[in-house]
């Protein structure tokens, strides 16, 4: 049976949604090794618009979470609020500021941070389930808010995001931009992408190894 | 001495924009084989802007092409008036509806379209230069408007496009999605990609050969 993987996004772009680059390269692995994927991302107002030219914060502009992840999707997306872990085999969350911006407060909160509740109820089930979780660039910071058990994750080598990890309870490892860190008893899969990448083709290979490893971590779940 | 090829973008997402997989699969193949590149998108405001969940036209909304484009720059792009091809090795042109309705009126006047007067330049520019041209998707529609060689191109093999192209006096081929056609007198390089494909993994085959060609070719004019 063909696998299927979840794949959670926060908006279109580097400063105020999900990377683009990392989310169409683990959805470009994923098909390249015949997995099945379906994108979610919630129904709500973006935390705010920002002009990707001058990084400004643009006054009064408004727009929805799901709406501009469906530009990234191609229109194939559905809320998140309908992702059960029931349905898939593991879950992906690419990064980008819409993470710790859309998805969580990180952004302004630190490790005071909460968690969209959407995306607490789903990643809560594939870890229920023990099905695979992987997060790249700043994702890894919602793993130890939502579990307790002392997870490994990397971010690459920030002291300020590593630092807040800690403060939360969680186990950062330092990891180079082309690699993952794999937590194999809670399945668990990071890597820093565009957290630490100057270039495409280093995100490439660290979330190829990514992707290449949830999928075999499926293989032991299913096989 | 590394190679420089400049990217023309229409905006950001397939129904208003350059269609993002394409984008950042071309990006992705220039930075594995040690090309560098620059983004380039026009300062003006969209056609319209789309809803991609629904596809409907968002009324009222508008959004500026080169803001837009720059969230699939990472914020690295530059006003396409600024686009020289003697700063440049050859030039690409993703695709996406954005092509059609930013960068020329293809999408509503067809055959009788007008090419926007930046990209209209530029191009004549790399043509005259004979630097090579790759264009994908919906692209390859602007080649018979600008020049008048019958240079061979591809849009895959939908008839209403194909039939434009050849009533604009230019020659169409018909092409499945993970191949290219070259014109190799012309040096013009062109692959269907979301004109023809289904899968992510598709197109990036089609893409990357196209890069790869756009790269021998380069090798031929500079060495």
């Amino acid at each position: 049976m063909t696998k299927q993987v979840a794949v959670i996004l926060a908006g279109c772009g580097v400063y105020d949604g999900s990377e683009i680059y990392e989310t169409t390269l683990t959805l470009l692995r994923l098909d390249q090794l015949g997995i099945d994927y379906r994108c979610f991302a919630p129904d709500i107002e973006q935390h705010h618009v920002v002009n990707h030219l001058t990084q400004d914060v643009v006054e009064g502009e408004q727009r929805n979470v799901l709406l501009e992840s469906a530009r990234l999707a191609r229109g194939d997306i559905s809320p998140l609020d309908e992702l059960v872990a029931d349905d898939f085999d593991a879950v992906i969350v690419p990064g980008g500021f819409g993470v710790a911006k859309n998805l969580s407060d990180f952004a302004s909160a630190g490790d005071n941070m909460q968690v969209l509740e959407a995306l607490k109820e789903a990643l809560i089930g594939f870890r229920h389930d023990n099905k695979p979780i992987g997060l790249m660039c700043i994702a890894p910071v919602i793993v130890p808010r939502l579990f307790d058990d002392g997870i490994a994750v990397t971010v690459g080598n920030d002291p300020a995001v590593s630092g807040a990890i800690s403060a939360m309870g969680g186990l950062h490892r330092s990891c180079g931009v082309e690699d993952i860190v794999v937590d194999l008893e809670h399945r668990v899969v990071t890597t820093p992408a565009y957290m630490l990448a100057t270039r495409i083709s280093e995100a490439a290979t660290g979330i190829f190894k990514l992707v290449d490893r949830i999928n075999e971590m499926m293989d032991l779940t299913t096989g």
